[in-house]
């Protein structure tokens, strides 16, 4: 190899460690975010939630200059094949992580309206699980990527179904509890709001493990994801309302 | 211009091209999945729905195929800044348009389960409207992409918020069928998980358009969008249900 070339290689190798910094960076905050927009729910703590708010357009900004940074690398350096898949792959996981970040946004500015509302038991603490649920299989997702580790990645978008059932039984519930008092209509209708955004979450971090799938093996997992919405299939949940 | 450059140059064009169809195929798909999935359940029609849902397939696979053959391109090509803004450009409608596709689905899944629950007078013929609205604008958004048009696709972001405004109606509607009559809440729910998904589909068009906007002009339509969510802060939701 010439000194040119081992020169643009490594020039390559640090412009590419400056995007995973950042990645990495902002799959940090995100984490941060789903954490404090579900505890400023259940603490309602609307304090946390304007953290929370405000912290997004970091996310956001974040997620701006990775694509460009993205770009540039590539119409400078000229990647190999290999080397521009990962760059793509990266700029798909920070698009999901973007998206994790606004919905965690809308998550937390719900903690303003619940807090005038009746509370309905325990509900806000099954969200709360459900989205440490989430934010810890965004961590492991992230971890895959940096060791590229093929079987981690795989045990992520496994544990989203896990994410998915709660969404199941949380949408159950909350028409259960509507049914037996009208006055929790406003809240339950509310707090399905933030369960659908916190199963959606699980979406977007499943497509961060594909991709960490697609980089560690050069094939995406077809197959493996299968989705549990039983909501909008499984007739018992119209006919055995409150039967359970 | 030596041939050979003139050669290289003729060749990413055609590339381009083939990826510019690909995704002019895809938006057409998608516009047809969203109609399709508000007919079926506006008519209950379960056999336009499961088309819905066997179509997607398709729409995932164009996806996939436009991503593998735009990353063929940038390492084959190598093309200059301003092509490659293009087609990193084009990957991120892409990757909104297979997002359109599986919302469009998930609508056309509820068809069976509200075909068995009791009907809402008109909500589906307004989730029919506002679905028709995210198609029009889907429609305009690609139009603009073809013309370069930067008017269009600020009007394109512009509608967004009518789109929101008509989520927010309708979730102040169902909570108001709730609470005249418990036997209505399974069936608002239900009606409740749609409506997100069309407000979504809307967040998924102008994400398109603001694409758009980079690839005429040069800079993202910051400050442009207001996001409309007023069911998120608005106390009157509670307040005054039903007090119209």
């Amino acid at each position: 190899m010439s000194d040119l070339k081992q020169h643009i290689a490594s020039a390559f190798d640090r412009d590419l460690e400056g995007i995973q910094a950042r990645i990495l960076k902002m799959g940090g905050l995100v984490e941060e975010a789903i954490l404090d927009a579900a505890k400023s729910l259940e603490t309602r703590d609307e304090e946390l939630a304007g953290k929370v708010v405000k912290g997004d357009k970091s996310i956001d900004a974040l997620d701006e200059e990775l694509n460009d940074e993205a770009a540039r690398l590539i119409a400078l350096r000229q990647p190999a094949a290999s080397d521009l898949r990962v760059v793509l792959a990266v700029m798909r996981m920070s698009s999901n992580l973007e998206r994790i970040g606004d919905l965690s946004k809308n998550m937390a500015k719900r903690t303003g309206v619940l807090a005038q509302l009746t509370q309905i038991n325990g509900s806000t603490a099954a969200l709360r699980r459900m989205a440490r649920d989430v934010e810890l299989m965004l961590k492991d997702a992230l971890d895959a990527y940096i060791r590229r580790d093929e079987a981690l990645a795989l045990d992520v978008i496994d544990r989203d179904r896990e994410v998915d059932q709660m969404y199941n039984t949380l949408f159950r519930e909350f028409l259960t509890f509507m049914l037996e008092d009208p006055r929790n209509i406003t809240s339950c209708m509310h707090l399905h709001f933030i369960a659908k955004n916190v199963e959606r979450m699980g979406d977007h971090v499943t497509a961060i493990a594909e991709e960490v799938v697609f980089l560690a093996t050069g094939t995406k997992p077809h197959g493996v994801r299968v989705k549990e919405d039983r909501t909008s299939s499984d007739p018992a949940l119209s006919a055995d309302i409150g039967m359970e």
